[in-house]
């Protein structure tokens, strides 16, 4: 499956075909990047773990002062995947919510009237195959820090300056490293390093802590895995026996090279290979109670 | 005069009435804040230091890797402050431009074609008001870092949140202050400290370097001040003599409280009126030769 355009987006409440799909010149998140977002991937219809989701983008939503419609978001989804033909596949669904248009200016309007977009995408093939067979990722020159790096926030020029890298060098990922030299997430996963059957990721502190994260956090412990949450450097990941990355979309990816290392012996490991099998049943039993 | 939205913008190489001017929901100014954009000045329809403002344009779209299209830009500026009756008048214009729209993804399609905005407003009163009495800045309790911070990018919303600081308490600006302790900038400014008639202001270095910010510095060295280019503390502007921001749109702005405490002796400094007269001179000069 090739990338291709959705026929339909959800906006301001409605299904709307994307060619009539437009915004102002002056909705702030176009002039400003002022909103925020959340992606969540769909199983065969059924996004997974949105109330989650759906909790992180109020709480980031009053952190900026933006005042977040109520809408019947699983009915909203679930329109919008059936129009475009994703309702019997996997798909990553993606809420963008702006602070709508106004007269332009840094300071935001008394009362904003935000702009909501909900587009869905076929998911990826090359996710599938990176988790399949394992991934590369690099080491980024810059970092993504601040308190505001907590919040998933419409200003993500270090995310797409981050992937042309990775692209340049036919990476799957790459990782930001900041500037006291913890590598601290990739542009849209969280990392986990494997050291002797001992499962460790960077704290929840200047990272967007996953929904996928979490889950896995979760999964490792009730499994019986020892986990920690440590800060890492770029040397913890050259010699760790096993490295993966997690997000809502692309689950569990194993990264067998780092910059031009082998992590490991180079293969998808037992851990790791592991975890992906208990998410794929956890995913699997949300999914059959919901 | 009051804020108020322009008939038209200049969209596509095109005046468009506002209420047409509209993007794609895929711009991915929208989605990602992947883009740039300077703001300038235009003095009775004269924009000043354009082709300067052009120069830091044509860096940024480098180093995005957006191709920045050729424009005959002072022309459609002009049609479009003649359009929205701002030639005779002092106005803010501000040119975005971002990679266009694409199917969604970070990573950018590899021929975008950029969306290219002009829009102008009236200058705001409140910019003349501050010019003359003096105003009021407040510390951030976070910085804008990293090796973007010297270009002018879209992802704008720390700026947005310190203006929002700003505005609860009152003030005109806010600076932000770095993980090291140093005050680096205004949301919209660069500053300047006065101390013992020595001029100092922040090194470029992490920081927007303006335009403003150098027209200053090369009037305050030739008519015979020191000028040192030095990190500030926020205990260097609390002890300053003078303090003051500079900006294309809002030139120089004294600032005579920051946080709850008096600069200098609450007044509008002889320095920062001395090159406020310098500064105005500078732009006749300029205007008249254009």
């Amino acid at each position: 499956m090739t990338k291709q355009l959705p026929t339909h987006v959800h906006l301001h409440g409605a299904l709307c075909p994307l060619q009539n799909a437009r915004v102002s010149v002056f909705d702030r998140g176009f002039l400003y990047g002022d909103g925020l977002f959340e992606t969540v991937r769909a199983y065969s219809g059924r996004p997974l773990a949105l109330a989650t989701h759906l909790a992180r983008l109020r709480s980031s939503a009053h952190l900026l002062g933006i005042p977040l419609p109520r809408r019947p978001w699983a009915a909203d989804i679930a329109r919008l995947l059936r129009r475009n033909r994703l309702h019997d596949t996997d798909a990553s669904v993606r809420i963008t919510v702006t602070r709508g248009t106004a007269i332009p200016g840094l300071l935001p309007p008394t009362r904003p009237r935000p702009t909501v977009l909900i587009a869905a995408t076929p998911l990826d093939e090359a996710i599938v195959e990176a988790q399949l067979r394992g991934a590369r990722a690099v080491l980024l020159p810059f970092s993504r820090d601040g308190f505001l790096a907590e919040h998933k926030l419409l200003d993500y020029l270090p995310g797409v300056l981050g992937k042309v890298i990775a692209k340049r060098r036919q990476a799957f990922e790459a990782f930001y490293v900041n500037t006291a030299g913890y590598v601290t997430e990739g542009t849209t996963t969280n990392l986990f390093v494997c050291h002797r059957r001992r499962l460790i990721t960077p704290p929840a502190e200047g990272i967007l802590p996953g929904v996928t994260r979490s889950l896995v956090l979760a999964l490792a412990a009730a499994s019986g895995v020892r986990v920690t949450e440590k800060r890492l450097k770029a040397q913890d990941l050259f010699s760790a026996d096993e490295l993966f990355v997690t997000s809502s979309v692309a689950e569990v990816v194993p990264i067998i090279k780092l910059d031009e290392r082998r992590i490991g012996n180079g293969r998808v490991g037992p851990l790791t290979q592991r975890l992906q099998g208990l998410y794929r049943q956890l995913v699997d039993k949300i999914l059959q109670r919901s």
